[in-house]
């Protein structure tokens, strides 16, 4: 049933609050298109429809390594791998890191794809206590020294299910124990640039740059479909990353790479972002009212500071899972939140989106799942 | 060395015999242009931004199940997944059905970046005699046997690197052999349309298609920028693939795919084809007569009816890999033959690719080739 909800995109009727898409009418067709029409006219095609190195195209690049930059982590190109999007990078820099058998540590809940694909790694993994303020420094720590993993998971800015953010000193306290233990970290940051409210928290790569992997994606930006991510990695390991990023697939798309790559040359894309914060932030708005009115009785939810995602917490028992299927009989999507648990999933909390929709579906969506918990959970008593 | 042999693709003195690369000159760049046009002016276009399916987009399914059914393999879109070209194929597929210490047997010699990712999926690769007609049924099943493995790896036509060919009498006691055993073989399928000489041998999964997972790659007949591969499997293995696929990187790229799904439904690929093989034939003759005049005493070679490659086996003892630099040196790369073995490498082996550079160059690339032999192993005795 999740998996129907997250491919369900094209009902009319069927509000989306389910998959992390972007707003489709935002993407810059037009900016992207004129990329693709520039590399596919050029004289050196040719080379662009070639075998291309496994790390990546130099000019793309030396892009990411410029946005990584002003994200406050120092990169330079030779750090840069390209990838899949932000998921190959994880798959790259885990199967690089982890044997089977290895423990890598993660958030409860953390991002469910990733969890996939840490049990295809055969790795064992160990789910480490959050608060509203993200990961717990301390459990952080007494889970290194209990469980010796080879990596640490973690989206520390927005995370995907619960939209919360690590704060600056746990930041700051998390990137000392992973140097002073020498345990590899994986930073994965799709969302940040996302924000809607606040200031930016600097990455923890910009800490620790020796031990923190930082991986992100253009697909939350850009446009997913392109599927460019990329990995920035300490210089010992950029070696191994292009070896088994070679192992996997060879390389990515060459006529995407110089696309993407002939788009950032050509477009400012920090105020394609500013356009998508001012689109997304009153979706968000929408979303956390819509809540209020509808749930506010049964229910907790995070307060996102950007990103995508909301997660509610039922504070009545409530399978989110059966709700999942009432609210597709009533035209709403959502994530049951049982797929974000390594362990003991929590069966009553569920994901929402609130990206690809606009406001006023958003809280028709709401009513709808309000509607469906009733009839399933019914009335909180007293 | 063998990596800057094989990324080696600017010097402009130095003749590339080392890397399976595909004519660039040869590539229907227009072709391709228009068809990404079209797809990026189409109003569509949010759609093939946005994310796609895992399993990748239904017409180019549907567009590859016609390329695998003509090829002699039933097809449908339901039973074929979209890769990152045939690599990405060989991992989804091998991470689908192989744990670690699992055996996978494989040719010997072997495809070196399949051996690469089934080392690091941890499989034990045991890799199984092979003659001038390529896998020896018997053996085949002697090692299925002895060993149990979860997969057989093969690529029974135009082999990388040797440029042999399973015979067709060999594939059906192979084929009846999985079927009885219940083993899984995976089918490497890049190069067979590219046949120079003789007629076309029916694929393995033609004979077993409950047993054999065919896998292919427009790479050597379109164009490997675009990394567009595919799976074709029974339709019990198609949600397990798809979700693998899932977990890997979610999806190929959308405007590829479409572009590519384009461009098969507005072109000619067959004619095209032909082009290729027309501008092959001749780089294969060349090679084969430029052998003749300056290996001919001191090594033996495979004659190939198509593809890519011709391997090299010399008669005295001669290191390809110090032959390599001194190649390289003289201004011609190859890939020594060590890499492509599990096991033991046989040290007086090298491949050569006749593909990417012009008869005249490739006369001239063996006319080096042997002088450095010369110098380094000397003149052959008796």
């Amino acid at each position: 049933v999740t998996q129907k909800a997250v491919r369900l995109t094209k009902g009319e009727d069927t509000i989306l609050l389910a998959g992390g898409l972007p707003a489709p009418e935002l993407f810059d067709s037009e900016g992207i298109a004129a990329a693709f029409q520039r590399v596919l006219s050029d004289r050196r095609v040719g080379d662009h429809l070639q075998y291309g190195v496994p790390e990546g195209s130099h000019e793309l690049r030396e892009a990411l390594a410029g946005i990584t930059t002003r994200r406050g982590v120092g990169a330079t190109a030779d750090r840069v791998v390209v990838s899949t999007g932000s998921q190959q990078a994880v798959d790259v820099v885990s199967t690089a890191l982890v044997s089977p058998g290895d423990v890598i540590l993660v958030e409860r809940p953390s991002y469910l794809l990733a969890l996939q694909l840490f049990a295809l790694l055969r790795a064992r993994v160990v789910a480490v206590r959050c608060d509203a303020e993200g990961l717990d420094p301390d459990a952080v720590e007494a889970a290194i020294r209990r469980h010796r993993p080879k990596l640490i998971y973690t989206m520390p800015t927005f995370q995907n299910p619960s939209g919360r953010t690590l704060a600056a000193e746990r930041r700051a306290a998390i990137a000392r124990t992973v140097e002073r233990e020498g345990v590899y970290l994986l930073e994965d940051d799709p969302y940040s640039e996302l924000r809607y409210d606040g200031s930016s928290v600097p990455p923890l790569a910009a800490s620790a740059p020796e031990q923190v992997i930082y991986v992100s994606t253009l697909s939350k930006v850009l446009a997913p479909g392109l599927r460019v991510g990329w990995i920035t990695c300490p210089s010992r390991l950029a070696p191994v990353l292009t070896a088994v990023k070679q192992a996997k697939d060879v390389h990515c798309s060459t006529v995407d790479q110089q696309a993407v790559a002939r788009y950032l040359g050509d477009n400012d894309l920090d105020a394609h972002i500013r356009r998508l914060r001012r689109a997304y932030r009153p979706r968000r708005d929408g979303m956390l009212s819509a809540l209020r009115l509808t749930l506010g009785d049964v229910a907790q939810w995070t307060t996102p500071d950007g990103g995508m995602f909301v997660w509610v917490t039922f504070g009545l028992p409530c399978d989110t899972g059966a709700l999942l299927r009432a609210g597709l009989d009533a035209g709403v999507t959502f994530v049951p939140g049982e797929n974000f648990f390594a362990d003991r999933p929590q069966r009553n909390t569920l994901r929402l989106a609130f990206t690809c929709e606009p406001p006023s579906r958003i809280h028709e969506g709401i009513r709808r799942l309000g509607s469906a918990r009733h009839r399933l959970c019914g009335a909180p008593r007293g």
